[in-house]
């Protein structure tokens, strides 16, 4: 990509670096390659410097041979930036929750949030009217292995036939980059024989759960959505929020698809085949996390993981009709995870019910890795549903212009929720104006861009741009296009918005806002080999609200 | 200094922005400025931006369109970024200190840190060999003023008139940028009235304290070493740290000169005069903190107080041989103070002795104004400097080729002064290796350069270039070259140095080095309208070690 390619130093990490006396660490003398001036030669340095064209090449020229480009700009090291967000908590003894240490074992934190979930759960799913499509919940699951009506095993068979016939289907539904048969059914037996001796590890044991492919998870490798990022960077095990969800006794069911190095929300990947709506097969998922929406949504799974930089949780789970939750930064552990963009992109959750999600945050959040930073209070609220005196006192603040910029089906659905949910617990809604919104999406778009950018950074040198899909080399020549001035500035609008909205939240208890200002839209068919720029229905009908992600 | 100028949006301070439902905010539509594009087009489109000049300019094109220049970009905002340097901190139980809360006044921490002071300092000034030069310490300001051997009042007047002198001499000192002597002499006489009234607030009352013109002070401007800055941003009040100072009586005797914008460690300034080393007026001062490390070094304060981003405090003391003393990020308020680097950039402190660096620090250290982000344990440890029992086993680490790295007399020098002190006390030294250093010292100029460019830039666009001086444009122009991707790294190779120097830690308390590679070097006629560019002697030698700014 540069005129000049300078390689970049490979930094080995620290701990193999000997610090003694005899270390072969060799010490770079400073050699700076500048002359010194003075006087005229000063001012006709600094003309030339101010100029545009010449300007530019003697910087480049003083960067490259002053070694920054080798030591810096185009170094490898794996040491995440010396800065994580800044959330200032605010300890609010909150009422009507349930306290958990989060030092607490994932599944004795399962255990624990499922003694918050209210009793009509328990209900068998044969209650419920069977004609009808209903998708299973993770209590369904527990309830039908512990008393017998179905075992893991059998489960695990279905599951495979039913993603094999999802596949061959005219519009395939490509809900799957990799899934090994051989590993779920090994998963499985190991689950059944489990409740066989009356002796399961928690409500999740024998649930099948699906993992976006940008977290580790072993055996399979990490693409991205990529034909080449596994190449250079093999995934080693599983992440860490992975590995919580086995010591649960989670089935692990395959890496579902996702929109190419999450760049994009419309799910269509031209490597692995857009993933379809279940509800609609000729129109888009959403994305970035497509295969995790369509696969809960299709009843495949009671839940499935993601990452949500900038909606990529929320707004494919909108589409796909299921519940999407992006926790805050520090509550899940993101080693193991592409640093695709560290201080915004998070571990998200997809589920069918509210429920289910709540289970299985307290299966992956808690205590982070020592190596991570946070600075959150290290205990964990899990909200009682089953409390019997609804949480009295709940304020919703109402942006009038969101509801109003959205499509009319959505806003009036929208506005009815909102209306029923008020008159039926008697709660107030305040109308708020919350400020800067379109300021604060390029600013994140440009912090999202950038932190893409450097992480990738030491991958896309030795790439062949051919490799990549069309809308993603779009996507990351934009993304490399931001000064440093830029990035911090982002930051400094970040700062700003949250303390808007610390007053905002003075006002209020919850801010409500639709998820997306449309619908999903239409495949067209001129998209599914190129990807699509859309940044009219991508960028802004959809992403409008995903600014939270500051 | 834009082909294209978009001017940015200036945005107002969040607690002056109406939330409420009637709100004048308005509320701008994503107005996305990209057609919809796939297949041939979206390829055609990517090949483009791929090309190095078509695609750059495409790509301005399209952020200013977006109105990304406007609304981030050249925005106006106040807020700091939302990151702050990422400080673990352990808590070593440490001995032989005293441990101040830090909510205590700063004239109660001056006065438990007097008591940590070895009697000896009780001396009285005559007791020294009155014929050789010596400088008052605060100790014998403080006793000579409660003796009445000495008023306040006429050490101001002593001090109007050797500064004044100073400024006429054949060769001009050119110690401050401004000095009112009306106020110096006002604050002299209230301290004199407090020590006739047997009340003085602390032993820091009337004790004469000089400000680096980077840091807000009444009655003056802040001018930042420029013609301009003042103009575009006015002193509004004294600053956190210089309100500190105040509260204990000390009286403010003026603005020191300093370094134009702190971007170079020469102090040479063509709009105040070039600070001159008191030891030898034909030699530089070192900066960016000249005037304040000049002053001290003259014997006119004990004390004065400096910023350093970069070695500003520690160098020009070193060069002038006085204390430089540089605390962690978050110990002193930074609010009052340019901020021209703020997550390196700190005020610092510089002393005739050690221990009035100590003074000095518990008068302005402490609990930060609330809006202040730090992670730092909010208690101060202030070393027991009169226990009889010196501290046992403290072990230095040397990095040998710092020392080898310098001209022979600072080598040998130094290398003596190591010696006695383990002899003296039978402490040990090991040798160590410290790597990278060149790799850090240009991530530590990326990181000042572009956090410099950004808190200028509103200035910056209004400026008439030929306001600044030339070494000061050819900074800034080197300071606004760097993207976001090499800010990044360069913070990301901040906290692979912190983790380096933890393991470094685990070997040593304290790490030795040479302040400065050479001493203080000769000031050339032709430089000093022009400013020089010497970062062979300035870059290289001086801040070798100043990377310890991460």
């Amino acid at each position: 990509m540069g005129l000049f390619k300078a390689a970049g130093v490979v930094y080995k990490p620290v701990e193999e670096i000997d610090l003694g006396p005899d270390s072969n660490e060799f010490y770079l003398k400073a050699n700076v390659k500048a002359p010194r001036m003075a006087g005229f030669l000063v001012k006709i340095f600094a003309w030339f410097l101010e100029s545009r064209i010449i300007g530019t090449l003697l910087l480049y020229i003083l960067k490259r041979n002053n070694l920054i480009h080798k030591l810096v700009s185009n170094a490898t090291l794996e040491e995440a930036p010396m800065f994580v967000p800044l959330h200032p908590f605010v300890d609010l003894n909150e009422q009507e929750v349930e306290q958990i240490g989060s030092d607490a074992s994932p599944a004795e934190r399962v255990q624990r949030a499922m003694n918050c979930l209210p009793l009509t759960l328990e209900k068998s799913v044969d209650d419920s009217n069977s004609s009808s499509f209903r998708r299973w919940t993770i209590a369904d699951y527990s309830r039908a292995y512990s008393s017998g009506e179905i075992t893991p095993r059998k489960v695990a068979e279905q599951f495979i036939n039913a993603v094999h016939e999802s596949s061959r289907a005219a519009l395939p539904m490509s809900f799957f980059i990799n899934y090994d048969a051989e590993d779920i059914l090994k998963q499985a037996t190991e689950s059944t024989l489990r409740y066989e001796r009356g002796d399961p590890i928690s409500a999740l044991d024998g649930v099948p759960i699906a993992i976006k492919d940008e977290i580790d998870c072993s055996p399979y490798p990490t693409t991205g959505g990529t034909k080449w990022l596994h190449k250079v960077r093999p995934c080693t095990g599983d992440a860490c929020c992975v590995m919580r969800l086995r010591s649960c006794g989670a089935i692990i069911v395959g890496k579902t698809n996702m929109h190419e190095l999450g760049a994009g929300t419309s799910g269509i990947n031209p490597h692995y085949g857009t993933t379809r709506n279940p509800y609609h097969p000729n129109k888009i998922a959403g994305g970035s996390s497509s295969g995790s929406a369509a696969v809960v949504s299709a009843g495949l799974c009671p839940a499935a993981l993601g990452v949500d930089g900038g909606g990529s949780v929320r707004m494919p789970a909108s589409l796909c009709g299921v519940i999407g939750f992006k926790p805050t930064f520090g509550r899940i552990p993101h080693t193991g995870v592409l640093p695709l963009n560290w201080t915004v992109g998070m571990v998200g959750i997809l589920a069918g019910t509210l429920e289910d999600a709540l289970i299985v945050y307290a299966a992956i959040s808690g205590q982070l890795p020592s190596h991570e930073p946070t600075i959150l209070p290290p205990k964990l609220l899990f909200p009682l549903l089953n409390s019997t005196n609804p949480m009295s006192e709940i304020k919703f603040a109402r942006y009038g212009e969101w509801f109003n910029d959205c499509s009319d089906e959505i806003r009036i659905c929208c506005s009815n929720a909102l209306h029923l949910l008020c008159e039926h617990y008697k709660w107030k809604t305040v109308e708020v104006t919350i400020p800067e919104i379109e300021s604060m999406r390029l600013a994140h778009y440009l912090t999202i861009g950038s932190e893409c950018t450097t992480s990738l950074s030491s991958a896309l040198e030795k790439l062949d741009f051919a490799e990549l899909g069309w809308d993603a080399r779009v996507a990351l020549r934009v993304y490399g296009a931001f000064n440093s001035k830029e990035y911090i500035k982002a930051q400094k609008m970040r700062n700003r918005q949250m303390q808007i909205h610390k007053n905002i939240f003075a006002k209020a208890d919850v801010i409500v806002a639709p998820t997306t200002g449309v619908t999903a839209y239409s495949i067209f068919d001129d998209a599914l080999k190129t990807g699509e720029l859309d940044y009219i229905n991508g960028g802004t009908s959809f992403d409008r609200f995903f600014h939270y992600a500051f």
